[in-house]
């Protein structure tokens, strides 16, 4: 008797560039639930039933934390040491010998059309890949194929050095697992590329087709793509609603989709601008904006306060300040007249340190990174594409405009002077208004 | 026949610790009126009707501008030069003999029981004083009891050594004034606790019963202490009202007691959470909220301000600031944007400067503690439990940490550089709203 | 046959001291339209129809590409390099020979009772000129006179030292230009007052009278007065009125005469105070106060952003804003927060540096003017009275105490220091919740 399809989810990334957050790519919890959910909920509308997640110990602590989509079997095998594709898939070739497997990422997000796709390809049990039609140049995995068929995978070709305009996304077949899996073992390269190696290896054996795909997709690598991602999702899968217990004030105006947890407080004088998500116990305060937004649990907003394209996570609280195009993971507060700057004096596209690199966002507006337990002071002002590192302070009336590591207090200089004022001062308000 | 009773109320502090503040604690004006008046009337309602005030010469001009509550005869005693209680008492000694006296003090706010307590106790004829029961440490007078009599006062015995859980209040009754004033002029020990140590000698001869008190006090000796004293009258003697020629424009939201003066008016958009009190002459402007705060007479909170758990005396001009737990004494203006905060970034109580040394406020939150005639330029940012003295500047972005003194003119060092700006600006607005 | 009266308009000033505007005095666009037209409709009004405008190349451009009133007849002249009032017309001498003249400033605003009395003087055919009575020094040209005649023009008296109580205003009526002419070019002295000498040689030789004025008239000199030309416009010329296609929403309160462009959007919870212009394709956002001022065309002013007694010229962009008494000439962009400040501590009258020398503006209430392109950081704050250079960038927390020339870049030195954060935080709301 035939095997069954296994879809193998990789989500026991390491994330190192996806600092400042403590919490990895794959169950970064993106609107309302960790990222991987909304894939095995998709992945599940789509016909398919049962999973191997390959997870770490910290991501499966989250992930077992959680109901499974009803109508889906799913296991775990989890890969203590941090290591790569190959090692995931190798790690647990006990549970996948003789069954097809299809491989994706836990974090990847597409649009229904291609899970229809690839449903159809796996009915045909022949091996294939997904490419992704692309015009402008990613710092990835390049398709080098010929008519339809997989040749090899090109990594980071450079600019004009692309040998299609297809990336390789991991949506990929095996008919077996076992023929796949033991080329990867044959591959003796080094980590980072070896699946890819395994993969040009088994293409020059056996006909590897690609699926052309030309809709949403994009790279979920940095931080700041967690506001892509939610992007996504807040367009395509968020519905209005209200849940108990809601309490929304006098002239509080709601515009376009929004979804609001139980037990939330909006006061006088707001606009919600949908799509904007809103959790439990949230208190949105008088004379705010909210637009294209996710707000988590528990968290409070305070008094006029600006919050625009951005994602904040449970229990955060605020207190007149813009947030534009950021990410705060959770449990960050921020002083009155603080903020989050979005947008450079030059307009010019911004730029975020990746391994002690300048990396371009290619984002002309992007604000800060925050991760866990941040404090920040009154009237700071934190400069776009600033990342700052889990249980950090930020003093007062700092300009920062460097990322701050962990556990970082980051405070003022004296930077005034006390002299003795000469100046009188009559308290005499009736001669001052008369001036007016 | 029987001399009547003279309730003698000691209003002649030199409030050193009540820096920055120019007025004495017996006369600040709490709420709609000096602190002692506050006392007089409740007195009055208990039923006592004569009254000795002693004070100074300051104080005396306050008290004596203001009309006493009708159904009290008072008189009052000028203490020329600072002294403690027992020289405050002791230059009365003409007007008290023969007289049962009940001492007390201008600035202690009590509940009604109280009062109605120590009725009955004078009835009796006997010396009592008055021990409010107390969990927390407190630095100040402890009785030592034995059954329900006094033994003696014990000053700061330091956490874990009370004698008891019982602090001295200042409610004491002597059933013949001479007695207990020959046994102060018979002590020769410091200033600071002669009073204590003729309690004592008095306690040793004579048998002082302790009234029981388990209702509302707190110190009132740190500027800080205003809050407290405000909190309890907004919240126990303020009404609901409006004065004559009230303008509340459109939109305006007003939420539990609030106590509006004569001519106020109130902008658009602007929400009012009591208790409130507004005096006479004042315009909150629009998008304004303001919350559990006393704002005095000829202010203007301009716009987009929001004042917190904070008393504000006259005068004062405000635009776009957030006041939170902070006492402005009066004539204080802030420009856009600066901030008093009144929370640390650790969220730890809050410690304040007196006389040289740290001293825990016991408050998580706590602002500024501000004098008269301070101006407070654009952006600036005072630092949680910073005291200010009158007749200072504090320059526009200044983030200050520490108390300054009168007189200060406090600036920005030039913390900026100018340079070349090689980058072209287009002006075209048009392609960067393309951009967005 | 007696040749017909031409209005001499000068347009042609360098304006040096009209930095850091751009664009020169006489073309200002103020509220909708360039200065000078607004006086072309008023001399129109007033029954004057043909005009020689003598300009320079920028102006003329700019006067050119406007339709002119109708039923003018306009000649232009232009001053190819920059010089003074005796150039300008001799430069023109061809085109006014044989004419009656009326020489007049482009930027004179005044009130239409002026423009009576000069056309019944014109009609005696005798020379004039125009005496503005003033009782507060002024730093220009007083008349010294006999009766009613000029003796001659006496350029900065000093205070205390003015041969009249009247300024001498360029309303200049001279029946045959020649003779004047004439006398301009025998004047040999330095340019800056050769037409004043040929001003009093005139009037030795023959009878000028003087035009007592004693309506509205302020100096247009300086860049400061492009708000007392603005406030003179908003106050006698606007009428309230609403293009096409304007969108307000909820809870918008409009007051006084306001004048709303086409394709206008005013957003919730905007307070409009009149007399304000909004020009064409500008968005108001919420929670806004905009009083006494205009906004050019392809603004947005964003959320959360006061605008007052200011003039805005086209495509600024603001975001959470204090603007105060203040000019932007157009292309200026602030971040959230930053604070055009307006008041100095002291409340005295602010100064602003002219040619390298401090000068008093007169003026208790003053922000900043600013010239194109320029960019403005979040929580930087410019202090009252100062000047920005075309194409310069201010910095995020600057705080800008002096001029900066064009293409600068002011950013603040690092400030802060990174320290190691000891403090734990629990990020342990419910706890802190419960503290508040």
């Amino acid at each position: 008797m035939k095997k069954g399809l296994i879809v193998v989810v990789l989500a026991a990334g390491i994330g190192k560039r996806f600092w400042p957050f403590t919490t990895d790519k794959s169950v970064f919890p993106a609107v309302d639930e960790p990222l991987i959910f909304h894939n095995l909920k998709k992945l599940e509308a789509a016909g398919f039933s049962r999973f191997l997640i390959i997870t770490n110990p910290a991501n499966d602590a989250l992930i077992a934390s959680r109901p499974v989509p009803v109508g889906i079997e799913t296991a775990t095998s989890i890969q203590k040491e941090p290591g790569g594709m190959a090692d995931a898939l190798l790690s647990a070739r006990p549970l996948l010998e003789g069954h097809p497997i299809l491989v994706v990422n836990a974090e990847d997000l597409v649009e229904d059309t291609l899970y229809k796709d690839i449903a159809s390809g796996i009915r045909k049990s022949e091996p294939f890949i997904v490419g992704k039609y692309t015009e402008k140049y990613f710092d990835g995995g390049y398709i080098k194929l010929s008519q339809n068929r997989l040749m090899s995978i090109v990594e980071k070709p450079g600019e004009g050095q692309e040998p299609s305009k297809y990336i390789n996304l991991v949506f990929h077949f095996f008919p077996v697992a076992d023929i796949f899996l033991d080329r990867l073992r044959l591959v003796k390269t080094s980590r980072d590329d070896r699946y890819e190696k395994a993969l040009d290896m088994f293409a020059s054996e056996f006909a590897v087709s690609v699926i052309s795909y030309d809709g949403h997709w994009t790279p979920f690598k940095y931080p700041w793509h967690v506001l892509d991602a939610m992007q996504y999702l807040l367009t395509h899968s968020l519905t209005s609603g209200k849940g108990k217990n809601v309490d929304i004030h006098n002239n509080v105006s709601l515009e376009g989709t929004v979804r609001i947890g139980n037990n939330v407080k909006i006061f006088e004088n707001t606009k919600i601008v949908g799509p904007v998500y809103i959790g439990d116990n949230t208190i949105i305060g008088n004379n705010n904006i909210i637009r294209d937004t996710v707000i988590g649990n528990n968290c409070v907003t305070g008094f006029n306060t600006d919050i625009t394209r951005s994602y904040i996570g449970d229990n955060c609280w605020f207190h007149s300040n813009y947030i534009g195009d950021s990410v705060l993971e959770g449990d960050v507060s921020m002083g009155s007249g603080s903020v989050l700057a979005n947008l450079r004096l030059d307009e010019a596209e911004i730029y975020s340190v990746i391994s002690n690199e300048k990396k371009n966002t290619q984002r002309a507006k992007l604000g800060a990174m925050i991760g866990r337990n941040v404090r920040i002071g009154v009237n700071a002002s934190i400069m776009p594409g600033v990342k700052i590192g889990a249980n950090s302070f930020v003093g007062a009336g700092v300009v920062l405009d460097k990322d701050i590591p962990e556990d970082s207090f980051c405070m003022m200089q004296p930077g005034y002077v006390v002299k003795k004022n000469k100046v009188k001062i009559s308290g005499d308000r009736a001669a001052y208004k008369a001036k007016l």
